[in-house]
């Protein structure tokens, strides 16, 4: 008999897999044909809903078995993920040939509920575009006196681990499994990149408690992964060096490896922040990145791991006088010319901007420039820029333009990603999983984005809203969903600035707060201007780091987008966007209209009493009173701030303090 | 026996009192009359000098003896801390109606040194000009998550606590008592005044731990003051209020209080801090300040016991918006109505500025204006917003200014702090006592400026530096810290305006760090000018709060005093100041002299090599380093960002980032 469908803990939200969502389901009679680990997994699901609906569900009859409304059968194990789907002849048959790809198909009928068991639809054929579709968990193991127990983390404590401890709570970490299984995530690394003391020990003599995490994530098909320190081989293995290229650090890592995969066969590799704010790395044996991302995939190599290797590498000491120095030339300079040196199973894990999950950044010129390299693109589900999961900032637009950004106007959409897409998690121990109710829906539409890159985000948000929510309050949770990015855009750092937020917890406005600061990020704002001058002429030469069009796009002021307009370049107060509208009356015209978008988004919300179950409607009251007050806090300092340095009044005479 | 001087652990600075000091009483012959613990504790200085040096001490001789060099001489028990000094016919003699006076007297003779023992001097009366002079510690029992084991403690752990226990170090704290009464304290509060949890039961079960305390403190005339919660009825004994009306609250004071003596027959008394930053106090219940000190002064009356109750009280969640609201007034607002309501044993205890020991504010208009109520003047030895002990400040001349401050041009020096003066200490486990070597230098000078408001600091700086270093680079030390505070003050917020630091930590520059904070801290500046406008006629009427001729002085730009501008006026940039420079030209100008001065003190510093000892010399080059580095942050950000407002060039063309 397979493991039940796991049980949630009182009072936790059961997301985007409420009992309803299985239904039609619930309701019909299916076979299920194939075994294994992940074809209980669907069958647990499927006797459940049945029991739940009054439906039926039979395991491998035989031929003589009476028709059947719902078929899911494996015909093979090759470990392949698409699954075929055709509904002919008033039944609905789903077939794999890896028990994943049947996983998936199952969850795609639920998806579909009522419309999968009507009409006929010729076959079709699902396959995800990227083959990694992985969440990376910030979490500590032990409570970091500054980050705490989840770095940049917003939805309470860990899923995995507790004041030092794995939690051992696996039913929870079972249900989470589940919950990304039905939205096509088939990864997760269980620790911060930031590796402390006590997380490196997860790679010896602590793997015992990755490996229980790993059988709790196993039977819905998701591999996992685990941060490293690349000082292992010192700070775990007591040598004197941590060189890449010294023999007996490649055996202790070889070592270490083999280790690993005793306990967890089907380990999905490591995750490496290296030389990268201060995380240890090859940078001080005088070796290349590629050297260091190579000794870990020559470790991982022989059972098939992949080696994740993140390209956040930057100076962190960099001096605000200095203005040639850019923070966001760092990533490409470093990199490209390593193109070609990676090991086929390193793969280089891009942040999706230049700079740090800002609410606005251009796609990353390293990204397209690495043919040669697999290029993983990381983007950050935990809103720590975006409104830290107390604002409602739906992020699908914003990835589905990075994911559809053409490099040269030519690629398709997503293959920069080859090496995967992958996302900060914004998962936790809340009881909502991601703090605010509707931050859901970034890790469900992180996740079938990455299934499908090309997928329109506002169809994976009605999906979201139907399962989460069923058909009720489909029009009002749209419309305070939809435009959430924008609007959040329109009250905080305004045309592609970047930081603005309060130093440390990043949370709120400081226009200044890391204007004077080591961490390499400013916007120049005087008297007269504002902005930072990354053209190739007069600037950083960031603009040039991009293949045409873009490097001229972004070179001048006449033909960048607005959006990006003080990312690329310094401009006067009074100058002139595409929109007609001069730099400063935009600042104070969107400021005004960001917070009437977020107290018409509250109202909606609060409107929607009575059709949204109680303790989710009160959390979100609780969250949009936060957001509005944050809001009005962003629009009065941003303008004040401009109005004091411009000393242009607002056109509309509208207050500004 | 008396107990023997107590023993330095290896390797912790003498400070003030190295063995050298010792060396003119230490040749000598002296006679020691009268008994007690306190006549003990000069007894032992003595015994231990004359060990080292080769004298003799003989205690209460009878009339045969042989002649002495010097006589200390015990002539009543009445507890005073008066004594009479005299040298006549080749012999000093020092005579005291209190132990306390005779051991005050016997670090006269210290000081003297040679002097003492050489020609005549006719007899002397020397009594401190305030009774009580007292060091409040804000050190923790138990780690605070944000402040560490001491609050704005810049001396490393707590001389009383360590990691929720004390210390039982006693003898540490010995060494401190000793050091303390050799400038004339004779008061310590031994826990921070924001009670936590932990900390609020040393009233009641944990009073062991304060009485042990103040065993090893009372040898050396110092008594014992606790930091306890308004909240303590409650938090401690269960009551559903603390409300200082109520019977039942008065009872449970009563009863803990006596308790308290009962463990400590000699306390000091409470120190509070009421409904100030989050801390709870009477204003929940309706009730005044007045009526919550009278409250804890009537528990301690029976006992001798007094109640310093903090004035710091301000609205800790004010709008920037809002420009009336002044934090600099509300000390003033709030108890100037309750003059004449506070208890005899209550002492109100004041901020020597109106805002937050700021390099510069002008002297609270409260101190004066509450001529039925005892004051404590309030000092920060500990450096908060002065360098933190990384920065050489030496604060007597500020402090000075303070006591010298004549509120209607009529007033004894010192004589508006009759409550007593008090620092927030700056001592901790740190090897040289203070963080930097030369900080040690501020604790002694309040010791002696609160014996007497009207010695001359420079006077008092010249003792401290032959005490603790002989006569040998007394020139340089004297160049060094002389105007270390001018220079401090030079290279950081101009010309009074106050906050111009990092939130949270409060270390090194962001000119808007608060400017947009609920903590009322504001600059208000913007392209055409900065200050605050405090006036009565067009600002908050803070400048009214003083009596003539201060609120006349301070009303009008034309008047106030260069130093004080920006804290009473918002002016433009091209304002001509009373020096003849513009605003924006002194602000550079100072910025640049300032991190010049330190780059000259540093040069003499390191020039002293070999004229003070090693270890000392190390630390204060390492402390320079760090406060050079720190001084060109100050200057670059501040001229920076005031470029960038004005757009005015600086005059003499120097290089403004």
């Amino acid at each position: 008999m397979p493991l039940p469908v796991p049980a949630l803990p009182e009072g936790v939200d059961p997301a985007w897999l409420p009992p309803d969502a299985f239904r039609a389901v619930g309701t019909r009679r299916t076979l299920i044909r194939g075994s294994g680990l992940l074809v209980d997994s669907a069958h647990a699901e499927v006797a459940e809903a049945c029991a739940r609906f009054g439906g039926r569900v039979v395991r491998d009859a035989g031929p003589g078995a009476p028709p059947y409304d719902l078929v899911l059968e494996l015909r093979g194990t090759d470990g392949t993920e698409a699954f075929t789907y055709v509904r002919e002849g008033g039944r609905t048959t789903v077939t794999a040939s890896g028990q994943a790809g049947l996983l998936y198909g199952l969850f795609h009928v639920v998806r579909l509920g009522e419309d999968a068991f009507t009409g006929e639809r010729p076959q079709e054929e699902h396959r995800p575009a990227l083959a990694l579709r992985m969440l990376d968990h910030w979490d500590n193991v032990a409570v970091h006196p500054v980050m705490g127990q989840v770095e940049r983390g917003y939805a309470g404590g860990s899923l995995f681990w507790q004041d030092g401890r794995a939690r051992g709570d696996l039913e929870r970490v079972r249900a989470y499994g589940r919950l990304l299984a039905a939205c096509g995530i088939n990864a997760v690394a269980v620790n911060n990149v930031n590796v402390h003391d006590t997380e490196a020990h997860l790679l010896t003599d602590r793997i015992g408690e990755v490996a229980a995490i790993a059988g709790a994530l196993r039977p819905y098909g998701i591999r996992t992964h685990l941060s490293v320190s690349f000082a292992a081989p010192m700070v775990l293995g007591g040598l004197p060096t941590a060189d890449p290229l010294d023999a007996s650090v490649r055996a202790w890592w070889a070592g270490a490896t083999a280790r690993v995969y005793e306990d967890i066969e089907d380990f999905g590799g490591y995750v490496v922040k290296a030389d990268s704010e201060g995380q240890p790395g090859p940078f001080a044996y005088g070796r290349s990145h590629a050297d260091g991302a190579n000794l870990l995939a020559a470790a991982l190599e022989p059972y098939g791991g992949t080696v994740h290797w993140r390209a956040f590498v930057y100076d962190h000491r960099q001096d605000w006088r200095d203005r040639t120095t850019d923070r966001a030339r760092a990533a490409y300079d470093h990199f490209v010319p390593l193109d070609g040196e990676f090991a086929s199973n390193a793969v280089l894990q891009v942040k999706h901007g230049p700079m740090d999950f800002q609410v606005r950044e251009p796609v990353s010129p390293l990204i397209g420039a690495m043919p040669r390299t697999r290029l993983a693109v990381e983007v950050q589900a935990s809103q720590e820029y975006t409104g830290q999961q107390r604002h409602v900032c739906w992020l699908g637009p914003m990835w589905s333009e990075v994911l559809r950004f053409r490099v040269d106007g030519e690629t398709e959409v997503g293959s920069l990603a080859r090496g995967g897409l992958v996302a900060v998690s914004n998962a936790g121990d809340d009881p909502f999983w991601t703090g605010h109710p509707l931050a859901q829906a970034n890790l469900y539409t992180f996740g079938r984005l990455a299934w499908r890159p090309d997928a329109d985000p506002d169809g994976v948000l009605d999906e979201w809203i139907r399962l989460t929510f069923g058909t009720g309050p489909a029009t009002g949770l749209r419309a305070v969903l939809d435009g959430s990015w924008r609007t959040y855009e329109k009250y905080t750092a305004p045309l592609g600035v970047g930081f603005m937020v309060q130093p440390g917890h990043h949370y709120g406005p400081s226009v200044d707060g890391y204007e004077y600061s080591p961490w390499g990020t400013y916007h120049f704002a005087d008297r007269d201007g504002v902005g930072v001058d990354r053209s190739a002429a007069t600037g950083t030469g960031f603009a040039a780091q991009y293949a045409k069009p873009w490097c001229e796009v972004y070179e001048s002021p006449d033909t960048c987008p607005d959006e990006q307009l003080l990312f690329f370049h310094h401009v006067s107060y009074d100058h002139v966007l595409h929109s007609g509208k001069t730099v400063i009356q935009h600042i104070y015209d969107t400021h005004f209209e960001g917070v009437e978008e977020v107290e018409e988004a509250r109202e909606v919300w609060v409107s929607l009493a009575g059709v949204i179950d109680p303790a989710r409607h009160a959390r979100g009251v609780e969250r949009y009173e936060e957001q509005l007050r944050s809001a009005r806090e962003w629009r009065d300092q941003i303008n004040s701030y401009f109005f004091r340095k411009s000393g242009v009044p607002d056109a509309q005479g509208r207050r500004i303090y």
